[in-house]
């Protein structure tokens, strides 16, 4: 599609009055909705009540929510999210130039707060929820870093205590990530720990462990559970924090639309799906309505295949199974990636939402391996700018080959991508890189084949 | 002065049409100027061709200007401001609450770029000036890492060669830096090295040494000066680095103007004077003519206080003692600052116009010590977001000061302050400020006198 608009700026930046006051939420504009949770023990669909004890009540309605389409943002989220947001949608002029393409590329940069990524979005909503349910502290956990330092500055925002759990050989490898959250005040626990039976337990068992995100979710859930005054909080995967997320797809539109911009192709890196989801929510919604035909690419790494090797089933959203069971793409809850930098792309499954879309044909997948992302990344930096997060490389990495493909053609489609933050906390990734010594290995089928056989066998 | 301005944004954003295309030059605006350079062989003032061996033509002629009030920004630096400019010029209204001040604060942030500082304003013009000369190759010297990240974007954008020379014990501390700098394609070398006569002697000397900012310099002219195509940048002190950084204070007039907002204080940490420089340059034009009685305050650490406890005197730029003589505030080339985790606030001196600015009362200044400095800048993360680099946090701890003035006195002044850099490749400070383990350790007497004995005998 043609670029009609004479004269885009760099850095399209809506005003602060013409921020989105609603969420958008994709489930109310699909005609086949997403398949409940289902409770493990009764095999039947979970019900607010089975939510409560672990969440928010007005995240667990926001979760169940599949019929309204618009959800008002509370005033003091707006006011919250006045201080990073609007972020710029970018018109990537030099990165054109250097990749000689006839394609207009954009990107939606979600970077530009101290949290580095997209994750203060969900993070701002839920610490809120949390504050006016009169809550006083949050546990969480975090793996590569970024929605736990978001979370942090949440509730440092909002006033309330939290406790992150944090899989222990990350914290040794990102120590400053660590530094970071508690510059905002969050207490950060390397797990497994001594805090909780399970951690205690695991430590007993497994004496010289380096953690699991499994287990950090375990711990996390085991801490808020025993407490009326708090509640445990998710940076992912869940429809709630893909509703929250709306606000980046929201923005793009809007940005979008006033300057007569139409994309052919909308490209996010996947990992449980945040940023993704929340960046094509009103694009898919048009799409489903038969308003458009966007190509939406969701881009995974090769070592963590759930959309372009998983399986359609239902599954736990935990390694440790404590979770209700969810229906989505899936490589197995026991599924055990190689080492990969990009730590926010490492999850076994995938947002019940997008898992359906993708599974009903609205959504493509492919991915690609690490060398191949951080080639793409350090090209970006050098003409863009911006440091790309390990987990957005994989994003930028596909809105190349886009770009390329035109260039074969000679077609000017428009691409739009989402550039979801930041690799600060991430130079040891690009110092591998720069060394060779990154590691780009693959699942085998047998590899799948162990994740798969840990699926439970309801279905 | 009352802030008469209805529903100020949290964040003023200037379109990119309304971003300056002129650089503000305050040497012009000065009564009596600051003295040139002065040739340390001949005690005469330095001239063009003393300088053309060592920095680029133009920037030479820059440097010499002191009667052009505007100079042009080039159209090819204009569009590579436009990937980061114009910067927000943020009000920041959860800080106001959180000091419960009548005060209304602004603060120019200058952070949102991967260099992660005000140092990519100036590293843009001067790489694009080095490119247009037909130069291949640049060379410098960091130490914090801001300036040395700032210009190797620069180079990458604009297709030069960099080496970066770095202090050795800095490039220990500060891994992560080295490897920022590399993913832009700059050459980072610890200081002293044996690719130079100077680094090689130094190291037959001090075998174990850990290197300094002089060093580095001496290594980097000397580079510099062996080739035809090959050119030493600057990215502080110097008059043309000031005049860059402008584009920070014309922003900020425009965008205050815009809402018809008056500053009464502003406020800006100082090491080498460029990011104080530039934001006040249009503002203290205007106070030189009687149009306005601002209080211009620069804030350093007392550590290394030039402006409140050094001498107005001639003295080197380097402690090699190589470069020409510079009138201006100073500790001594040979003055050595207790440790301290704000390096871009190391110098020894101060820019020469700032300096003859604060000698004839155009400007005050304070110093603080690290700990309050620390204390104010967790605060702010926490209320306001953005995590300051230890640098800028000199200027919120200034800010604070002035807005708990005004919660005393009722009084509701406009201060803007600028938010140099963010720090996210700091947070071994941050941790030693957690752990206690800071050192807030201020020059003695005694200190300060060793660093006056370095003083040249010239005056």
């Amino acid at each position: 599609m043609k670029d009609t608009a004479f004269d885009v700026p760099y850095k399209i930046y809506l005003g602060e009055h013409e921020m989105p006051d609603k969420w958008h939420n994709i489930r109310a504009a699909m005609k086949e909705k997403p398949e409940p949770f289902i409770h493990p023990a009764t095999g039947k669909p979970c019900v607010k009540d089975d939510l409560l004890p672990v969440f928010c009540e007005e995240l667990v309605e926001q979760e169940l929510n599949v019929t309204d389409e618009y959800i008002n943002i509370p005033d003091e989220i707006l006011s919250f999210y006045k201080m990073f947001r609007p972020s710029p949608l970018v018109r990537a002029y030099c990165l054109e130039k250097v990749l000689d393409t006839p394609a207009k590329i954009y990107y939606k940069f979600e970077g530009n707060n101290t949290s580095g990524s997209h994750k203060l979005n969900s993070a701002a909503a839920q610490a809120y929820y949390a504050k006016k349910q009169g809550l006083t502290h949050l546990t969480t956990e975090t793996g590569a870093g970024q929605w736990g330092s978001a979370l942090s500055m949440a509730c440092a925002y909002f006033g309330l205590e939290l406790t992150v759990y944090m899989v222990k050989v990350s914290s040794e490898q990102k120590p400053y990530r660590k530094v970071l959250m508690e510059t905002y005040g969050a207490k950060v626990v390397p797990s497994p720990s001594d805090t909780t039976e399970i951690g205690k337990k695991i430590l007993s068992e497994n004496p010289g462990t380096g953690g699991s995100l499994g287990c950090a979710v375990s711990e996390a859930i085991e801490i808020a559970v025993k407490s009326q005054k708090c509640r445990y909080v998710l940076g992912s995967v869940l429809n709630h924090v893909l509703l929250h997320q709306s606000v980046i797809g929201l923005e793009t539109k809007l940005a979008m639309d006033k300057y007569g911009l139409k994309p052919d192709v909308i490209i996010g890196c996947a990992g449980g799906g945040s940023n993704l989801g929340g960046l094509i929510s009103p694009y898919m919604a048009d799409k489903i309505r038969g308003n458009n035909n966007i190509e939406f690419i969701a881009v995974e790494p090769a070592s963590c295949p759930s959309f372009t090797r998983g399986k359609y089933a239902l599954d736990f959203g935990d390694t440790g199974q404590t979770t209700p069971l969810i229906k989505m793409y899936t490589v197995g809850s026991g599924f055990i990636p190689s080492p990969n930098h990009a730590g926010g792309l490492r999850y076994h499954g995938m947002n019940p939402a997008l898992s359906k879309l993708y599974h009903d044909g609205y959504m493509t997948a492919k991915s690609y391996i690490q060398s191949d992302v951080f080639a793409a990344a350090e090209k970006f930096a050098r003409c863009e700018g911006i440091l790309p997060a390990p987990e957005s490389a994989h994003a930028i990495k596909g809105a190349f080959d886009e770009a390329l493909k035109c260039k074969e053609t000679g077609e000017e489609k428009v691409i739009l991508f989402g550039l979801t933050g930041t690799g600060y906390f991430d130079m040891t990734a690009y110092q591998s890189y720069h060394e060779g010594k990154m590691s780009d290995s693959v699942p085998t089928d047998e590899d799948l084949q162990k994740g798969f056989n840990t699926l439970p066998n309801i279905s």
